[in-house]
């Protein structure tokens, strides 16, 4: 039994910013509005349905996670955020059309409160969506436009009182870029912002507010936004936590599940084709090849992370990985994943599996979202700065540090997840040996 | 970095005894004996191809299991066994069906060595087989039908030298009988084999006459063969390890592993219909009701022992789980399960997803015959007796001492196995802590 | 071009009685009395819906059927019922649960109005129900029975001043009971009913009643209701029309559609594994084996009659066909099959196809009911008597001339029935044949 | 009873000519010679292996296709081919991975004889293929290359002893092109070949040589080859048939079958979105943008020209539909084709249908390759010339008068090529009316 950490109080009030205010932040605070009120339940959430085991199997000590770690109360929360479109949380609610009307109705007087502050935005960066009407103005610098969010976020603190912030991306997908000289290091990145370099994206201004801000940033999308050497040199200067990035949702989900059971059987993989089919602002966003190119990359890495081709050749060192995603109106946010898994298994004879998940995107991330908004705040309260790896169990790409690899495997991130909570609080590690119920010593 | 536990040597050959030699006992002969030759290589086989990691994640120390714990070689193996039906394992490789008749061909030589003993077999105990030509008179008690079994497995030392052997159950589903009082501790089974008691299984005679003998039994179907008290007692009592109970393959091998993905996510599930389609004698065997309610027991339990309904009323407490097999000769050995579950997350929104698993019954199951052969003699060598726990990775329903709950998720399962090969050896278990890689510390 | 059939024309009201008044019955009260409101559309319906082309294909001749054939108007339909429940239609909606309650609602008062009249009922041929609490007197014979529900019939029309009525068998499926001396003649069956003799099914009770009173009399139902030579006998005699038997709805829906195309590309069939889960009042009815009888036999004779295994022994005459039905209340009216097809083509290379079936029972029943129950009163004024086989196309089961097969190909029934319509109406027959449209003769 | 038509008998050899060698081809040749010797059956071949019912339902006559109508019989076959690949019959065989060995070994001599005669070939109208090297020379006009390819024609003749040859298009999809001014009249592009004008494919060439030859052409590939003013024109004035296109396979087969049941139903449809993934050459081809788009739009059209939204705007007028296809290699030819529908019945509530289709490409296609070649030559000895319209059953676009839409309904299409056959026979047309066999006047 280690020494608790110590950890300062989850007191006062903890304001949520999302940027983007669409499906998912207006689906994460209707279910928190709608949980609060006992209206619902927010399934989906570790941190408040979840148990922990401690001690012995036979201890029988399984306390929930929120009451075994400090974390900020449901009644605590405040949201706000930015959208480039002007519709309040309800009317984004509705327009997103992800929960029912009489769920957003339920929480519309509270919903309708929350007006998106204007967005930074470009069109550049987010192909598709048109009509946008709730911008800052394009004058002025890079800089210029973080200044704006950090005086953003300093009155969101003042008007609503919050004692702590955390911000959570929300927004959509942007067009893949490689990192490029000016994400390097903080010195060029601050040039570049001042310089309106043009490989700086939008999310990594709000990103560069967050942190100056000492808020700590959660990347939804998979952007690389945090995720370049001068925001993690800002984050660990100024004693923030980040992590990213791109939540684990549906498909991916189901292959960072469904990988580690074959490779936990040493079943190869010859093939494994994954499409999706959904109708919702996201996969209009994505119908951009460019767009499409940041989630490809993401997407495709989880398989050849979990499965470690280079120890394994024989068993997926030929593994053939495709990924689509169609854009097909006909669902809405009710996307639909469908697998074709090519395996084989002793003396190399093939069998097949094919997973349909017939799921619901925002569903899938609202809860997410809420986890991280608990869990960055309670780092920061126990003084965890930079990479929050610990966190890899909601990620598709998770960031770590640069000399260990990724773990993509969702069973080991749980495990990591809870050691560490486990850890913070000076209990036992788990490690499953359990020799200690039988009788093995000679 | 603990002391390394006392292991004796594999030297030697090691005998491994199959009651039962159809479609996974042959499988498992043809693919060890074609392995040995080069002419295939024995995927899904943990013991043969499964890499151990070792230390920090930048350590980069992965060996290989076999060459990190010492098991016994392929080379050293020697087969033999017992079938109601007096086929050669070459003619009940061919009837079987499972390999192609090239990969069968190119072992035939040794195959047609390996034949049956005479088997202690009882149609009570196993309906639908007809036309059984290979059994040991019925004349005498079950006491000596287990001294019977006892006299093979002495000759089959002696005639084959080998220095130790394990017993792996490869035969058919018995019917369901519950626990009575002949199975409540050795005295009274020992009384009952001579009285042939109507509730001993023809698979508790094999396994009385296995741990007698001091030989590991495994045991790869859902009939209670070791595990009873009774058993548990001469175990411990001889020193010998037992394991059981059902091989993991197919549908609930999938169960295990997508379970546990939901539970990690606070996904709800409503119900979950699972059924299989097969055609080969399993599936004949298991169109007789009383032999499905065997494995229906067996398939059912998992869910709910990974799910926890009692922690998670809300989740995992209306749960509906059916579970049908369905003989269905068009496909034989290549069964086919498919699931449909229905799960909810956020505010109570339902999902589904569908699972189709085309797989291939005795290849998912004879590397896991192999696997249990080599870690039984492992652990008969490192001294560890009566139920070996840390080999529920390979089971159904896992034997576990009286005081705990069986882990059935298998990523759980994969965990307690490899933290016991690292204790064994000496090395630190892993927890996936992870936070020596940043600078957490205030 | 024929001299078209002379057809009594569709004035006043027409009575639409429904032994039953579950799932299936009220969803087309309700959507019927939508309909007419015009808050929703009539889809699945081709009475509604469906055009009939006319002539040549470059005539451009593609009236609506109603427009073509003069039915009744969805305006002049009445409803009534029996059930053994005394709910009304309102809230035997709502209970069933397949339609949204505001779709109930719209039509609330309507529905409120259809209040069911006492069942004849025998829970020895509809078991798994309990708690009825509307059923007629048990003293007295079955005759006695028929004589109520012929005084129950003269009562709705007097009081609803309907002019004509038919009935359409909306209840459950009776259990499975072959055909006996009792079924094989009118005398016969007229003296059972007066005995009460023990093999005379309620719902034959109630079509003995409708034909009694010139009330065209068709089954939704797989029971023998109808389709025994007393009835065929009596519906003769009195000029009335009956047809049947078993909505042809989700699953066997598709396997008529499927079938018929794999033949037609004289592909073979080895194994046809059909599986079905469901939760309402008829998957719970459908759990009593001998219920489930009914409906097997209803299912699986399909696939025969389409694929005619004795004219393609080397195609079909090896076919494996399984049909389970599952009972599982996780989802409700909301139905899903699932198939799997082995088949075979050139040189007898194996394919598969896999089939899954989101479907709503009621919701593809509805249609039929409401189709059935207007061309029955077409055909009953068109002066066509006893069987009415052109309705093929709504059964599972088609009722049939003794002397000919059915036929169960999907696709001929509709050619079947498009026919039967323009030759009614004295139009020509279409045959495909297409010459007309090239230059084909030398 | 019409007057039978008068047919040339099919005596003599008949010469199968077709463009490209690769996989269907190769299956087409080695499976006709395996069925004259009995070693396999050419199933899924309507003129070998079907059946035609002639006159009343209970007349019981049901004889064979082939011995209804006088067809050339297989052992009168003789086959050729061209290809841009050197390989004969049997290598190309083995490459394409469709047969089992053994199953090419058993007619391997016959195999090696078929040598391709060198192709007519351009890189920019079929892409994606490496190392060509069986071309016509370069050198000279298209025109040259027609002659080459009719002399080509008159050697196989001469060589075989063949009294009649028909060329079926087997070769790769070109890229899509539309319809210009060289292919309106025969005269312009009977210029355009002589001036090499670009916008003439090769299949165009084949065509026209096989045209000017008296060869009927029949067009397995999507392209526009004889789907042309200019060659029907040519067709009508030589008197030779001639029909297309791209042959209706996999999944196209499948939404032939599955759409006129929906439709039947009067069932609406949202969308339907198919996907496939296939390893063949076929597959790599097609990953080309400009070859997938020819196939595309064979592909789009089917569900239209079957839905007639033009008629039913409220049940398809909002269908959406897209169609992808993905190269995959674990495959080979063993295609996959996965379909998502949703469709909506009664009062407009929404249902899904999946469909996983686990095929194989070659095998579907072999057998309609052989009948069209049997039937086309039976068009040309019954005199009829231009286009086939009753062949619809074998394409996905069928080839139609200008006046009429296309049937694409298989059912219909079954229904027109059998009731044609009828008519040439001078049997009674079958209307499927029925009333025979009822006593319905009055």
């Amino acid at each position: 039994m280690s020494k608790p950490v110590d950890i300062a109080p989850a007191t006062g009030k903890l304001g949520v910013l999302t940027p983007g205010m669409g499906a998912v932040a207006t689906t994460l605070y209707a279910g928190v509005l709608a949980a609060r009120k006992g209206l619902a339940q927010p399934y989906g959430s570790l941190t408040q349905i979840g148990h922990i085991r401690l001690g012995r199997r036979d201890d029988a000590r399984n306390p929930l996670i929120k009451d075994f770690v400090p974390l900020a109360s449901l009644d605590d929360l405040v949201f706000g955020g930015w959208d480039a479109y002007s519709d309040d949380a309800y009317a984004a609610a509705m327009k997103a059309g992800v929960l029912e009307p009489h769920h957003i109705e339920a929480v519309g007087d509270e919903l309708r409160l929350i007006e998106p502050m204007p967005a930074v935005f470009d069109p550049k960066w987010v192909r598709n969506l048109n009509g946008v009407d709730n911008v800052k103005p394009a004058e002025g610098t890079k800089m210029d436009q973080a200044e704006a969010l950090m005086a953003d976020i300093d009155r969101f603190r003042s008007e609503h009182g919050v004692e702590r912030v955390v911000m959570v991306w929300c927004g959509s997908t942007e067009t893949y870029k490689d990192l490029s000289e000016v994400h390097m290091d903080l010195e060029s990145f601050e040039k570049g912002l001042k310089e309106s370099h043009p490989d700086i994206a939008p999310s990594q201004i709000y990103a560069y507010a967050a942190l100056q801000s000492d808020v700590p940033f959660a990347n939804g999308a998979p952007n690389l936004t945090v995720d370049i050497p001068a925001m993690v040199q800002l984050a660990e200067e100024r004693g923030v936590p980040i992590s990213g990035k791109d939540f684990k949702t549906g498909q991916t989900l189901m292959k960072t599940i469904v990988a580690p059971g074959l490779k936990a059987r040493m079943l190869g993989v010859r093939g494994w084709f994954s499409t999706n089919i959904l109708g919702n602002r996201d996969g209009e966003v994505l119908d951009d090849p460019d767009s499409f190119k940041s989630k490809e990359v993401s997407k495709l890495g989880v398989l050849e992370q979990i499965l470690q081709p280079e120890l394994y050749p024989e068993l997926y060192g030929e593994l053939y990985h495709k990924v689509r995603i169609n854009y097909y109106p006909p669902r809405g946010d009710e996307k639909e994943g469908w697998d074709n898994i090519d395996i084989f298994g002793w003396l190399g004879y093939p069998m097949q599996i094919k997973i349909d998940f017939l799921c619901r995107d925002s569903i899938l991330a609202a809860p997410l979202a809420l986890d991280l908004a608990l869990f960055m705040d309670l780092a920061h309260r126990a003084g965890r700065k930079g990479i929050q790896e610990w966190l890899s169990f909601y990620y598709k790409t998770p960031q770590h540090a640069p000399e260990v690899y990724p773990e993509n495997d969702l069973f080991i991130q749980l495990a990591k997840l809870k050691n560490n909570l486990r850890q913070m609080m000076g209990e036992e590690l788990i490690t499953h040996l359990g020799t200690e119920y039988y009788d093995y010593e000679k």
